[in-house]
């Protein structure tokens, strides 16, 4: 974290100046997070919210007016980004009393026939349409105006980072388990039956997934800045081509490749077509308005990519990869907490080492394990009180020491060529109060519950959510995220649209056979500790003596996840037979695959034997 | 059950004489089930759709063309209705593969041009609108006729049942617990939320709550064919007079009383006003065609009706009355089971009593309890298979004989003075199998999950709805119907917004406090038995030690229902040490709250104690 404020006045005054050059014409410019593709993630040449403004947190949109600099963001970052911009900037504190969101404030804030400007491949294109319309309706000139030319990037010039152009590479068929030309033979039957004439994938991780390729362009997901168009006769795949390989050209057979950039003129020139012959094109919720005005908006179906939920049913090679990889990665997990225990109880490691030589010392470990290319996110590695910041992420100079009178929560993951990790563990080296055995205690039944449930074929996520919470709901407790995310084979942690949550949008998509969903109930007291629990599961089927469903068939969680849950924590008095016997036999599971891959007696093997020993 | 079908011919032939005079001039007529106010059940002289067809099943609409008569109507009915019909009709089967709905067969299956009439009082406003819209739009001159003199009625003619006159009575105040005036002021306060002028109120239900007046024109529901119509100035009854004794006269005070049919005239009126100020009438979204033609559709927002909530949340006067009729209606359901035990047992009831004797004797004992006033619906009294037929009703003639060597479930209730009752219990007085042990184990389960579930406020009756499930889940089991309904106060047994069920609906009303709802799950072995455990529930706030929820707080359902859950179908192995304590502790409640109204040492009285003697 930085804890100096950017200087900004520099970059704004020429900002303003370009916003006023005739050519462009606007009192007002919005810069959101997202890039062309509207990746949670993005490369650092895409960061120009941070760029202009100093705050580099995951959320938050800037709008500039020629007097004025304001910045929306969410409770998560309200210290942190008062901390990093200067004194050019307003903080507006999203969720507060009387607070606009950024688009409140660009249609009803803002003088009347205010002219906005926006680049609009980083504004999903329902966004970009809604407030144009808004503030044409308000009357008096006011306008969203699309400015191809993003004008940060030319504030910004020669300092910006270049676009990345690292080397896409195949993904082998033994862990892909699908040919991508079989992938694509199934989209297009999709596209048969949504009635429409081509497909714009603009989602990184869909990309990949259907041409079974991988790259490295943006920082934990191993993606490709890339376009791919699908219609009835053709694939196109838009790219830097330089990023291609040999191997990777010959993966692609028949695939046409063109220039990133063209989709834009490839796209503006099918609109003549679909206007004439009144079909459409579908793109993505995601978007962007740039790809949508290319084609006309009349030409355009909306809605949720047929691919991603072709994407969120693993094969069996994706699903036999996850297990394989979770295995590995519960080796690294004993390695580390095995050093991590010796350290702080047996070492001088406590109070001195700090939450970010930890994190280091565990991506150490993952990264010596076979088929490891890297983290799949940041590594939440948390002491005491830092635990109960929900998407706290340790920073070398203001992270916390390690504490065994403490609780840490550590939430890591890696990626592996066979698959992704993602897991939490919280663990206490020391004597943990009662009151944080209780809680913990509530969390694990909560996690027990939701991983025994067996549910129908498509039971939607914010129907299974509950089950996670009730232990904590039963003192009046509960925790503000979501219980479960899709993740990715190979790819980003994240991914939709399979869900366990109470937000409304989870009912979209029941759990089908062979998702894989994580299972991640939590407590979080502030200013004193924060405590989850993560496996990642996959959705399997499960024979039941009966069916009711007449075909359907019945489902539960499997964990993939292979790491112990510390017994320590558990208050046996709260704690029924049935759970104690999930636990135990959990536990003896971890064992069995993970110990053959320790050292014999080394740390991480003498940790985890006792560690799954029987309750 | 009428075993004879109705001959149909006559009356098919004069009704198509009238869709052929020019005055109508229509080659389709649709009869739907429904009354002018949406209701559930109907009085006699709305059972149109009974009388051209024969078919007297709670749900089916009739379409009746030049050349043929088609019945539609759901699996539940398809032999009652086969049974009922002669040879003029065709059954058309909802939900089998190629049928379509009635909607779909007027729009797609019948010549091009065809004009289709209907009453539009017996037709929701959107249906009427849409399929309006949607005939009009195939072009040729087809189209939806509003016809306002009903043709069945027309044939009918002077056979047809007399509109009820039956009085109209005050509910007391200590009942009520809320003036009529102030509960009309909330809803003023709410139509000015909604922006609109005015507010129709049609469903009879909400009219009898916000007059605090109740009546007898429908069988099981305390209800009075009426309308309301509520402005800003004003509140009109629209009622026949003669209904009206001189008590509720003064009862109405300012309240302007006006002929029923003058609702339609009345808007008619009101609609040019609204034109011209752009204002609107708000109505619910079960109003009729009718009444929306009425005002005019641009005149009218249609939503759920702002009585509707308002009423679901009951005040301290209606939950006292709720647990004071739920008492004695305990007591009514001991004396019967006791009774019944013995006639059964030591008398020689078995084989020989029939399912509707012992319904009619059921009751006798209710209607001997203080201020009971009829039954809340037809009680379904149900011998072993016939339990597996979720809406079973028995018929004299053609119902079954008790017997010791089956399942017995009877679901049944009151409509007291202080409130509904509705309760479901399934009794076994021989010897079960373990397999009926074993479901009847789970539905119980279920049953004490969902009952023990504390939750925030506000939390959806979708996300709790599986709780009552996972126990036959487990098997892969199910049971198909929604695991619970709102239940009015001395008012219809089922009512809304509220509900716990896996339908999307059940999504746009989270539970309150206050509320009433069924906690019913079941199970249903076709051709053999059927299980349900149904208490009626009052939504109770919980002092939980923590409030997360800032402020709303948690609940959990109350049980009200007083009557025993056989011990003997319980298989202990299944059980928990919770879910016995469960058990035990709510048999003590019922002894201590119902023991008191029996008659010392009778039948009921030594059936209670022993059912509820702990486990």
């Amino acid at each position: 974290m930085i804890s100096t404020p950017v200087i900004t006045s520099d970059r704004l005054k020429r900002l303003r100046e370009l916003m006023s050059n005739p050519k462009y014409n606007v009192s007002a410019y919005v810069v959101p997070s997202e890039d062309a593709h509207q990746s949670e993630y993005v490369a650092s040449c895409d960061e120009r919210r941070a760029f202009i403004s100093g705050f580099d947190g995951s959320a938050g949109c800037a709008v500039i007016t020629m007097d004025k600099a304001a910045m929306f963001t969410d409770g998560r970052y309200f210290l942190q980004a008062r901390k990093q911009m200067d004194e050019n900037w307003t903080l507006m504190k999203r969720g507060m009393p009387g607070v606009p969101s950024w688009q409140e404030y660009l249609v009803d804030h803002l003088p009347e026939g205010t002219r906005v400007g926006v680049d609009p491949t980083v504004i999903a294109a329902p966004e970009g349409e809604h407030i144009k319309k808004a503030l044409q309706a308000k009357g008096s000139g006011g306008d969203l105006v699309s400015i191809e030319e993003n004008l940060v990037d030319k504030v910004w010039g020669s300092e910006r980072p270049a676009q990345p152009k690292n080397e896409v590479f195949v993904q082998e068929m033994k862990y892909a388990g699908e040919l991508h030309t079989d992938k694509i033979a199934r989209v297009r039957e999709e596209i048969k039956k949504e009635g429409v004439d081509g497909l714009v994938i603009s989602a990184l991780d869909e990309i990949a997934w259907l041409l079974n390729l991988r790259g490295s362009d943006i920082d934990y997901n191993p993606v490709f800045i890339a376009y791919v168009l699908v219609t009835k006769s053709d694939v196109t795949l838009y790219i830097d081509e330089a990023k291609l390989t040999k191997a990777v050209r010959e993966h692609l057979g028949a695939i046409t490749v063109k220039p990133y950039h063209e989709i834009f003129s490839s796209l503006a020139e099918h609109s003549t077509g679909l206007l004439q012959s009144k079909r459409k094109f579908f793109v993505g919720t995601t978007a962007s308005w740039a790809l949508v005005r290319a084609l006309g908006a009349d030409n355009v179906k909306i809605g949720l990519p047929p691919v991603t939920p072709l994407k969120a049913q693993k094969n069996a090679a994706e699903i036999e990869g996850m297990r394989q990889c979770h295995i590995r990665d519960g080796a690294a997990m004993a390695n580390y907490f095995g050093w991590l225990e010796n350290e702080l109880l047996r070492g001088n490691g406590n109070l001195r080492l700090t939450e970010v030589d930890v994190a280091d010392k565990l991506e150490g470990f993952r990264r010596a394990e076979e088929h490891c290319v890297g983290l799949s996110f940041s590594t939440i590695s948390a002491v005491g009180s830092n635990g109960a910041i929900i998407h706290y992420s340790p920073q070398r100079g203001s992270d916390a020491k390690m504490d065994t009178s403490q609780m840490y929560l550590c939430d890591s993951g890696g990626q592996y060529l066979d698959g992704t990790t993602d897991v939490t563990r919280t663990y206490h080296f020391g004597e943990p109060t009662t009151w944080q055995r209780e809680c913990f205690t509530r969390v694990l039944k909560g996690h027990i519950a939701l991983d025994s449930a067996i549910f129908p074929s498509g039971t939607s996520g914010y129907a299974l959510d509950p089950l996670a919470r009730f232990p904590l709901w039963e003192l009046g407790l509960d925790y503000r995220h979501s219980t479960g995310h899709g993740v990715g084979s190979f790819l980003n942690v994240h991914e939709g649209p399979q869900r366990i949550g109470m937000s409304k949008s989870t009912m979209d998509f029941g759990l089908r056979p062979n998702m894989t969903i994580t299972n991640e109930p939590g407590y979080y007291e502030d200013g004193n500790f924060g405590i989850r629990i993560e496996n990642t599961c996959v959705v399997i089927k499960v024979d039941t003596p009966y069916d009711y469903t007449g075909g359907s068939g019945f489902l539960k969680l499997d964990p993939v996840t292979m790491v112990p849950i510390q017994k320590k924590l558990v208050l046996p008095e709260l704690f029924t037979d049935k759970e104690r016997k999930w636990l135990n036999s959990y536990h003896q599971l971890v064992w069995e695959k993970v110990s053959p891959l320790l050292e014999k007696d080394g740390l991480g093997y003498e940790w985890l034997k006792r560690e799954t020993a029987p309750m």
